[in-house]
């Protein structure tokens, strides 16, 4: 039996990681094997990876190197996790996956979505989401919530104007691949988004 | 005026540090404007980079991080160093470039020179090194003389088998571009090594 992937987007701050506790949780005790990994990161390397990616020093990296510096730690991260647990038959949780670097750096960045799914083919080949939650907030708001929780690393770090275009990319590839991406509103009470993924996840893994 | 740019290529151990610094000396004589790299590294952020490529506690890595890895610190040095230097006019020298790359991941690691230069793309367009000197030596004679300077990296613990693929991979790149890419017998004594370079670098710097 193949795994089921499951893949959760949206702005920083959005409420991603709640989320994804609770949908561990609940998955785990209707018995299934979950794995849960994170973007930047969710091996050793990718890890390291993540350091460099998000130093805040580092305001001179290139779009293009932040591109392949993302990419690098999820070619590690679809080898090394993912792809072994899919075939193992086990539920894969992961918060972001290509759709950010779609976001960040293809519409943020102005890069282009186009290159980036390009580039990151070389990563990831075939391995794409079942699913992906996209939780929908408005540009600003989750800014505000992440300053609350402590320091900012270089990508929160960013303009009010990039963290707009962050939110509003997010709209625009929901609606460019409206089966994968399901889009809700991140301003929701948090057990009302919660019903909504339950019901999104059940559909998959039936 | 467009400036020049120079790569030195070889296995580890081939000599190309001391012929990059002479090189470096008698340009500088001559009253040229010289910007010496290596790779991976040669910006800030590409040296962090490189700690992570080279790291020898990361026997996991996969073909793909490694390659991507190289590509992004090789992003940031085009960017920052190489690209502005050669429109100033300068002469850049470069320990390494592209080239390692089709040869140690693309050749050693049988991931294929196609494949290595369509990802290099990304990150180089066409910042393509003018001249090319590759300094040949046999596959195992280059390790022996790093061993006895110190530390093994993660690419220099490979086995020797990988070691000689190196060897053997520069000389099939050579044979494939024989305009851009100079072959010297790296066996020979360091001066006659070095007559060699300069009459290949007086022909593209008149």
């Amino acid at each position: 039996m193949a795994g089921v992937f499951i893949t959760i987007e949206g702005a920083d701050g959005a409420g991603k990681s709640t989320q994804i506790e609770k949908l561990k949780h609940y998955l785990s005790c209707k018995g299934y094997d979950i794995i849960l990994c994170r973007e930047p990161g969710g091996t050793v390397i990718s890890e390291e990876i993540r350091k460099v990616i998000l130093n805040k020093e580092f305001t001179e990296m290139g779009d293009m190197t932040e591109l392949l510096l993302y990419t690098s730690a999820r070619a590690q991260l679809v080898e090394q996790v993912i792809r072994p647990a899919l075939k193992d038959g086990k539920i894969v949780i992961c918060d972001r996956f290509v759709d950010s670097s779609a976001v960040y750096q293809g519409i943020a960045r102005g890069m282009g979505i186009d290159l980036v799914y390009e580039v990151n083919r070389y990563a990831i080949g075939k391995t794409m989401p079942d699913i992906t939650i996209l939780l929908d907030i408005p540009g600003s708001a989750g800014i505000q919530r992440k300053k609350k929780q402590g320091e900012l690393d270089r990508m929160e770090l960013e303009t009010a104007s990039f963290h707009d275009k962050v939110s509003e990319g997010y709209r625009i590839l929901a609606e460019k691949f409206p089966e994968r991406i399901k889009k809700l509103d991140g301003t929701q009470p948090i057990e009302v988004i919660f019903d909504q993924i339950k019901e999104i996840v059940k559909n998959i893994i039936q």
